[in-house]
């Protein structure tokens, strides 16, 4: 990965994890679409569960970059649990050990219009 | 709900479920959506866990609609092991329970390419 220069933003992909490796196949698609759409940008997955890098894992990685501020973009449906207190707790917790370091939570991908549009579009053509 | 009339197909769009109740607003948005786009097409929400109805109980719902054959639309991010394992096993299930109905299920939202497209774009937006 380049080096993403000084006061530079990296964004973190962060999704749920699951046992199965094959879950993360949409979210390694997905990743690659957003580093084509944005190639200054050091891009990383990570996962809450299950799956590796975690959080801690991939901010380390961004931090290498010489990133300064990282974007925690949450590939979720909806505002649980685990976006309202445990994502929170996670930034936290990096935020103290990185002090340098800003790190802002986007909202979750499932509250995106553009997104519940483009669900609601497959439903529809493979409702028939 | 109408009556969906003979040989009419319903939908069931399938969502994981989560504690929070807050967790199903997108998936209320999604389902006004696809109910908007397919006016004479039953269309049910249901939850793997936590949440109500189940997949048995939508399926109830769409059987007293008049319904024949039921489209069940992962609304997942990856073939993991619910949509290999857990879902064909309730679908069998509710195969065996209703033999004149016949219930497919579709592949996993997170694999459409339209679905892809919209995160890796809200990724992009919400990146910076």
């Amino acid at each position: 990965m380049a080096d993403a220069g000084s006061g530079a933003v990296g964004i973190v992909m962060f999704a749920h994890g699951a046992r199965d490796p094959r879950w993360a196949e949409p979210f390694l698609r997905i990743a690659e679409q957003v580093r084509a759409a944005a190639p200054g940008t050091p891009v990383e997955l990570a996962y809450l569960d299950f799956m590796t890098p975690d959080l801690r894992g991939a901010i380390h990685r961004l931090v290498a970059c010489g990133v300064e501020r990282i974007r925690v973009v949450p590939l979720f449906f909806g505002p649980g649990g685990h976006l309202r207190t445990d994502v929170p707790n996670l930034i936290a917790e990096e935020t103290a050990a990185h002090p340098r370091l800003v790190i802002e939570l986007a909202p979750a991908a499932g509250e995106d219009p553009g997104v519940v549009a483009a669900i609601a579009a497959y439903c529809v053509r493979n409702g028939g």
